[in-house]
C-alpha cells in the first residue's frame, strides 16, 4: 500500500524511532532544574541542538525548537518583525508560501500591518529582481520557502538573501520541504523546519536566529529555548528530530538521484497515459521527490478517494478537498489547472515497482472519475444525451456583440462541473462565437481560463459570476 | 535514587510508553488527510480526545490538545481575554499562579489591559469573597489554580466558580498539579493541564472550553484543534498522554492516601529533625503528594546539591536556585520564608523507605550548609570568630531614635547571607535595641520579616535597602 504523501509527512525513521525510545528513559525531566534527572535532560537537549544546528547549517545558540514547523514560523515572523518595529511595518511573502506564513501574514495585517505578496510564474517560482522590487524602506522582514511544498519548485533563496542583504531587510526562510535534502544557501538570516518532513516525530519544529538579527519573541514569553518556544518540550521528541535529520541527511544525496529519476518518470509518463493533464511546477528546479498535475474534467476528491481504494496515498490541491472549498492558493498563485490536482510525494526508499504500479493504476482511476461525471473525452467533445434532462439547464442560445453566443447556467455547481458543462457546449458555436458561462464556484475563476489554454480557446475574462470564452478551433 | 520532584515532571508511564508505542507506528500521519494513513491518525486523535475529555468531564468537542500546558494556559487566557473584549480587559488572577499565567497577564497588561492579582493567605489559599471582590462589571476572564505547585495548597475552586458565575465572569483553571488525581469539581469555564504531570510525555497540554464560553483564538490560527492549537501535534504523544491519564486515575485513590501519609510523615518529622524550619502550605487542603518547607540560614542551591549528591532529587523555590535571582512568587505572596527552601513532590508508587532515607539525610545536609555558611545556631547564636575578618564588614553601633542600635552592612550579599549576619548580631544589641541591616539582594524583603516572626523579635519595616528589626528577647 504505497503511501506517496511524503511532502504532508512522514513514518518515523528508523532512527528517529530508536533515539525516542533511548531518550525516553534519559529525557523526561525538567532540563532546567539542578538535580541530576535535570542534568541528564539538559545534556541530551543540548546535544541534539548540536546536531541540529550543523545540519542547519548554524551555531547552536542560534537554533531554538518550537513545537512544530508551523510555530517556528508563527514565532519567526512575528519576533523578527517586532524586532524590526522602528523600520516599520512592512513584510513582503511569496505569494506560494506555506499557509502558516500567509496566517502570520494576515495576522500582521490584522494587527494594522502591510503585507505584500510576490507573484510567482506559472512554475511557481518567484523572480529575484521582482522579489527586490517588493522592499521598501519600511519593511521589516521578507519571507521566502526554499522549495514549494505542493509544486515542488525551488526558490532563488541565495539571490533573493543578496537582494534582501542589500535592502537590510532580513530574509526568513521557510525550510520545511528541502531541509532533509541539505542545507539552505545563501545568507539568509532566520530559517523554519519541521521535523515529521523528515521522518522526525510531529510536534518538533526548528527556529533559527542569527546572532545579529533584531528579535522579540512574541509575548507571553518563559525562560525556555531563549525565550522563544515557552512550555515544557517533548525531549524525547526533540532528541529524535535531532538524530533523524543526521540520518536523513546521510542518505539524502543518493536518495535524491534515486527519486529524482522516478519523479522524472511520472512527469514524462503522466501525460502519455492520462488524455488532458498539466503536469505543474518547475521541470528541472525542483526537490527531488515531489510531482504534481492536474487532470482536465476531474473531481479531484473523487481521484483521491479512487487512488486511496487503490491502495496509492496521495494529496490534493483541488478546491473539492479544502475545507473552504477554494482551490490551493499555490496553484492559483500560478495561474494553473486546479481541478483534478493530485501531489505525488515519494518517501525515501520509494520502490520503482510502486511507482510503476501506480502509473497502471492512475490512467483508469481517471477514467473512472471523468465517465461518473459524464465528462466531455479528450480531443472530440461528446454530445451530453446520457444525464437525465432534469439534471441539465439547456444553454441559452443568444447574440453576444452581434456574434452568436450560448450562454450555460453552472451557478450553484462546483468543481470541475462548470468547466465540463463549458466543454460540453463550445463546439455548439461557431469557430469565433462565445460561450457565457455563469459559475460561483470559486474554482472556476482559475480552471476557465486554464482550460482556454489547454484547449486554445480564447479566454475572454470573468465579470462577477460571468465567464466569457471566444471558440477558436 | 530517589525523585521527589513530581510536580515537576515524571517519567513516562509504563501505559504512557505502550501506547506511544503502538501509536508510533500508526499515528505519524496528518489527520486531517483523506487517505488511509490520515483516516488512521483521525482515529487515533478522537480516541484520545474522548477519553481524555472523560477524565477531565466535558464533551470531547470542548477539548483540544495544546503543545504544552504553558501553551493551553496561554490559548486559553488570550481566547477568552479577546472573546470577552467588548466587556473589557480587566483580568483577575491569584498571586500564587503558574508563572504561565502571570506571563499571560503581563502580556495582556502590555496590550493594554489591566490585571488584578487576588492575594493569598499564609498558607497560600485565596478566600472566594475576597477572589469576589475583584471581579468587576469589565472583567473579561478570572483565573484561579485547582492547587498550587509549589507548596500544595487546594484553591476553592468550586466556591470561586460559583461566585464568578454569579459575576457572569467565566472562570479559567489551571488543573496542571491535581488533573491525574481527580476531575476539578465546580463550574468552571476553562480549563487547562500539561501531560507530563502525569506521567505523559512533555510537549502536550490540554485546554478545555465549555460551549458557551465567548472565545476568539489568538491568532495566526489554523484549522486544526478548532483552530485553538496550530501546526502539526505529535499525535503518538497525545495518545500516550490520554492513555497515561486514564491509567493514573484508576490508581489514583488509593495513591493519594497513600502519599498523603507519607507527606504527613514529612511535615510532622522535618520540623523535629531540623532545627529552624518553617513548613509551609496548607496542611490540610492540600495536593496528595506535595510538601514544602524552608530552613533558615541555608543557601537553598546548596542544599539542593547536598541533598542530590545524598541521592535525593527536590526542587527549590529559593532566590539562589533561580536564573532571576528572586524568590519565588508563591513563596513571596504568601509572606513566608524563602530561604533554604525545599518542595518534595513524591511521584506515585514512591516507597516509603526512601521517604525515611530522605529524613534521614536531611538534618545532616542542612546541618552541613549551614556550617559552611558559618550560621547561627538554634536558639544560641554564636560568636563569628571562624571566618577570616576581611570577609566581614564590622557591625557599626550608634543610636537609632534614641535606643541602641547596630547597623549592619550586606549590601552586595546574596541570600541567606544578610539573614545570618542580622540573626548573628541581634545579641550583641540589647532588648529594645534595633538592628539596622543593609541589604540589597531580593530575598531579604521576604526573609527578613519571616526570620522575624519565627524567632520573636519585630520587624520594623523596610526602605529601599534598609531593614530595621528590633530585639524582642
Amino acid at each position: 500500500m504505497p503511501y506517496f504523501d511524503a511532502a504532508s509527512s512522514l513514518p518515523l525513521h528508523p532512527v528517529a524511532r530508536q533515539a525516542l525510545l533511548a531518550a525516553l528513559d534519559e529525557g523526561w525531566a525538567d532540563p532546567s532544574r539542578l538535580h541530576r534527572e535535570g542534568r541528564r535532560a539538559r545534556l541530551l537537549l543540548d546535544a541534539a541542538r548540536e546536531a541540529a544546528a550543523e545540519a542547519v547549517g548554524c551555531r547552536p545558540d542560534e537554533l531554538s525548537f518550537a513545537s512544530s514547523g508551523t510555530r517556528a514560523l508563527h514565532t519567526g515572523i512575528a519576533g523578527a518583525l517586532a524586532g524590526r518595529r522602528r523600520t516599520g511595518r512592512h513584510l513582503v511573502v511569496s505569494a506560494v508560501e506555506h499557509s502558516a506564513v500567509l496566517h502570520a501574514a494576515r495576522a500582521h495585517e490584522a494587527d494594522g500591518g502591510t503585507v505584500e505578496e510576490v507573484p510567482v510564474d506559472r512554475t511557481g517560482r518567484v523572480a529575484a529582481d521582482g522579489f527586490g522590487a517588493a522592499l521598501r524602506g519600511d519593511t521589516a522582514l521578507a519571507c521566502l520557502q526554499s522549495a514549494n511544498h505542493e509544486v515542488g519548485t525551488e526558490q532563488p533563496v541565495a539571490e533573493v538573501a543578496e537582494v534582501c542583504a542589500a535592502a537590510g531587510v532580513p530574509l526568513l526562510v521557510d525550510a520545511a520541504q528541502s531541509l532533509p535534502w541539505g542545507p539552505v544557501a545563501g545568507d539568509w538570516s532566520l530559517l523554519a523546519a519541521s521535523a515529521h518532513k523528515w521522518g522526525g516525530p510531529g510536534g518538533v519544529g526548528l527556529l533559527a536566529v542569527r546572532k545579529g538579527v533584531r528579535f522579540a519573541p512574541p509575548p507571553p514569553v518563559d525562560e525556555r529555548e531563549s525565550g522563544r518556544s515557552p512550555g515544557f518540550a517533548d525531549l524525547p521528541a526533540i532528541v529524535a528530530a535531532a538524530a533523524s535529520l543526521r540520518a536523513v541527511r546521510a542518505e539524502a544525496a543518493a536518495e535524491a538521484v534515486r527519486l529524482r529519476a522516478l519523479v522524472e518518470r511520472i512527469r514524462a509518463r503522466v501525460p502519455e497515459l492520462v488524455p488532458d493533464v498539466e503536469v505543474v511546477g518547475d521541470p528541472v528546479r525542483r526537490l527531488p521527490h515531489v510531482v504534481t498535475f492536474s487532470c482536465l474534467y476531474v473531481d479531484g476528491e473523487a481521484l483521491l478517494h479512487a487512488l486511496d481504494r487503490a491502495g496509492f496515498s496521495v494529496s490534493s490541491g483541488s478546491s473539492c478537498t479544502s475545507s473552504t472549498l477554494v482551490p490551493s492558493h499555490v496553484l492559483r498563485a500560478m495561474g494553473v489547472l486546479s481541478e483534478g490536482n493530485i501531489r505525488v510525494s515519494l518517501p525515501p526508499g520509494t520502490a520503482r515497482e510502486d511507482v510503476d504500479a501506480f502509473l497502471t493504476v492512475l490512467p483508469e482511476a481517471v477514467r473512472q472519475v471523468r465517465a461518473h461525471l459524464d465528462a466531455p473525452a479528450a480531443a472530440q467533445p461528446r454530445e451530453p444525451e446520457e444525464t437525465a434532462p432534469e439534471e441539465r439547464r439547456e444553454p441559452e442560445e443568444t447574440e453576444d456583440a452581434g456574434v452568436p453566443s450560448l450562454t450555460v447556467d453552472s451557478l450553484g455547481k462546483r468543481c470541475p462541473v462548470p468547466v465540463i458543462e463549458l466543454a460540453r457546449v463550445i463546439d455548439r458555436v461557431p469557430v469565433g462565437g462565445t460561450v457565457v458561462l455563469l459559475a460561483d464556484d470559486e474554482a472556476a475563476r482559475l480552471d476557465v481560463p486554464a482550460w482556454c489554454e489547454m484547449r486554445g480557446h480564447e479566454y475572454l475574462g470573468a465579470e462577477g459570476h460571468t465567464y466569457r470564452v471566444r471558440r477558436r478551433a
